[in-house]
């Protein structure tokens, strides 16, 4: 999952320190972009099982989809070049676009079998309002999903694995060494189910991002053992007095997202915790990961390897799970 | 939609700009109303196709019912008139009242058939408790309904229709130019299905209030396209430091309310936005309408017609559109 | 549900006034306990009806279990005693613990049948990140857990009653003098239906805290007539200045918990209010009980005893359900 995610951050030009425009935005009129413009093709493809996948590059998708990032105020236009012989487009959460950007068969915005289109989707910092109240910005844990495939709302399309993360940044925001997207959709996880749900994998007190997004058609909490965060924006809370809730379990249903920020194994040190879906019949029925936090210095932790094979119910070597991890 | 919230404005006294407590709520005692009691009349009424409606005239009754605003700190003296021959009652969300205007069966507070009954919903604001806390007042966008037909819970008239917007607001709140009611209610919306779901209007960039309430026995998520709101009592970021969640996907399960406001087609432009449950097999199914955003100047936005001929499946006039609109 | 609270207060030693940090957490390094370590036993023990539970002595077990309270900063060190013929376990949501107290078959963290076992809760205030941010402390309403029974979940154990609320406390925080834990596991309310759902009771006008957990395989939103509370940490508003939603309905789905304050009656007087499940054929089939609000002096409000046999369906004394609350 870091894996795709490092794609995307170096295709958005993430890397680059992006440093801060403080409180300039209220003077600046809400149709000016503040930065950037990002131009990326998706291809969007067939792959085995029955699924399908968007990537950044020809042979390169995956389920879920790779993270996109900007910072808030930049613009991403998307050439989606559809190689599959369905009706398919995506459509993002969070951010702006017009009518012909919007994904929707109702707005006549998808490509066709064969297919390219570009779509473009903006973003702006908060605008302020009379009453020292703001119209929020673009910032958030968003994402992105067909919306053309199979009905007019995308559904085969997002049961068959067209998804993925959309991260809007502020300007100062942390930034993580590790992002896992996890995706709740029907009674699967990123459409599998365990044991071969994903292990992501981080080293003792590595900022870890997590991006939680829910589809299909049933409801769902999300879970992660020993570690919790705040319900806000960020993850984090951003004062003393920030009165957020802290939890570790949230509703994760159809069309939502959130994430947040841990520290992996802060606290409870290092090991294989799980991370799995509360609604005791799906945790049974295989909505269940694993977070694997390796020791600091990326060696296995005691009793990590025996709670791996005691998950997958069978022999699988530690080298096979690196290769996976990173 | 904003034929009824007018009508319900003019009846509370909205239109008067009532100007604003600021801090001294501390040095209030409790149990002191801050302001005026407002008098109403509503008339329960059977409506054709099975339906029952809430209306502030006889013969006006509406699914939903109008929408209810007062300041925080105001009381509202509801006088219930019960046309029908079923027992009812109306049972409000956020604010005070005493066991005998609970509306509930269970504290012998409804109105028979034929009835009238008097119903009293006070409000207040916020009370300084130890530890610089505060014991929240009532304002918030909340919700009425039926306590009493059918079941003990009043199943059956929230079924077909007995439920309305109470919105209490703090002094100093940014009053809106549009306002809509959206009620999710089992699989249908304000008790209709595409294309028969309201299709709410307003100019481009003109204040819109949502105030989106949950009913019935199954669960939703709330989704708007190409707009986006704070996750909290306003809707608007209370100051750039404001933590709160932006969203454009939320929980709607049954009891539930929110409200916030968005400037129509702000960065994006007008044309024809869908709003719809994000549940894949409940949009499907037809719980999906339409938010049409004219340009400024009323007129209609290229492409919006072709977009709404698409959602309605067959041929309707513009014209048509706009009396139920306005 | 008092009762069993004093119980776990007096062996938690919350009785004792412990004050306070301050803003001293950012110089203290993470990994320090900020205080005390309490040290109990708790008897996982069958109970009539299939149900099991978890005690503070041997033959006191309850369903829910007793209400486990520490202050942030604080560990728990907990014995567990199985004295049933079953595999289970205790797992704590929002405390941090190593995997071996993880609860978990996944780890080997359970009790064998007969087995005696100890699980150890850490606590910790908030750390200073980057950015002005802070990594969320330990400080919540939350809950723990069987999650060993019947499946590598727990879901036979928590289906049966193992179950329970778990407080840490910040410094400063407001005491209240009343707590009621009110679990939506199922269909049922503490595994158990109308009309033998708990009574809680409280006088006009007391701090009255209540804990709302959701577990099992429904979804649910809880709500309670006649008060409300803020969506934030401790249900009250941090300032004049919180942006918190304010709300009397609240999704309460499996694995999630939250907990508010509220002064019994405050602004709406004494009386009998209900607090059920929203969702209609929810509350309808049973997931609805009582909230008796006395006279400031302890007597029976008008109207009190009627509606409580109206909900009753048959005669019950009055001196039957004191000797219940206190």
């Amino acid at each position: 999952m870091s894996r795709r995610s490092l794609i995307a951050t170096s295709a958005l030009g993430l890397a680059a320190p992006a440093l801060v425009a403080g409180a300039t935005f209220a003077d600046r009129p809400a149709s000016a972009a503040a930065g950037a413009t990002q131009r990326i093709t998706i291809y969007a493809e067939a792959l085995p099982g029955g699924l399908f996948g968007y990537g950044l590059a020809p042979g390169a998708a995956t389920v879920p989809g790779p993270i996109l990032e900007i910072w808030e105020g930049d613009t991403l236009e998307i050439t989606l070049v559809n190689t599959t012989t369905q009706r398919l487009s995506i459509h993002p959460h969070g951010v702006d676009y017009s009518t012909d950007s919007d994904g929707s068969p109702l707005n006549a915005s998808y490509n066709n079998p064969g297919e390219t289109r570009t779509y473009v989707w903006r973003s702006r910092e908060m605008i302020a309002a009379t009453g020292r109240r703001f119209m929020p910005g673009s910032a958030g844990y968003w994402h992105y999903h067909d919306h053309a495939m199979g009905t007019d709302h995308g559904t085969a399309g997002i049961a068959r694995g067209l998804y993925g993360a959309l991260i809007v940044r502020r300007r100062g925001d942390i930034l993580p060494e590790r992002q896992f997207t996890v995706v709740f959709n029907d009674m699967m996880i990123n459409n599998r189910m365990a044991p071969d749900t994903p292990m992501f994998e981080a080293n003792l007190g590595q900022r870890v991002e997590w991006i939680a997004i829910g589809h299909g058609g049933t409801f769902h909490t999300f879970h992660l053992h020993a570690h919790r965060w705040a319900d806000n924006r960020t993850g984090m809370l951003e004062g003393p007095a920030d009165p957020s809730l802290v939890i570790d379990n949230k509703d994760l249903n159809p069309g939502s997202s959130f994430g947040f920020q841990v520290l992996a194994g802060e606290g409870v040190g290092p090991g294989v915790w799980m991370y799995h879906c509360h609604v005791q019949s799906h945790s049974d029925g295989g909505m269940v990961g694993l977070f694997l936090v390796r020791n600091a210095d990326g060696s296995m932790p005691a009793g990590a390897e025996e709670a791996i094979h005691r998950f997958q119910g069978h022999s699988h070597s530690t080298a096979a799970h690196q290769a996976h991890g990173d």
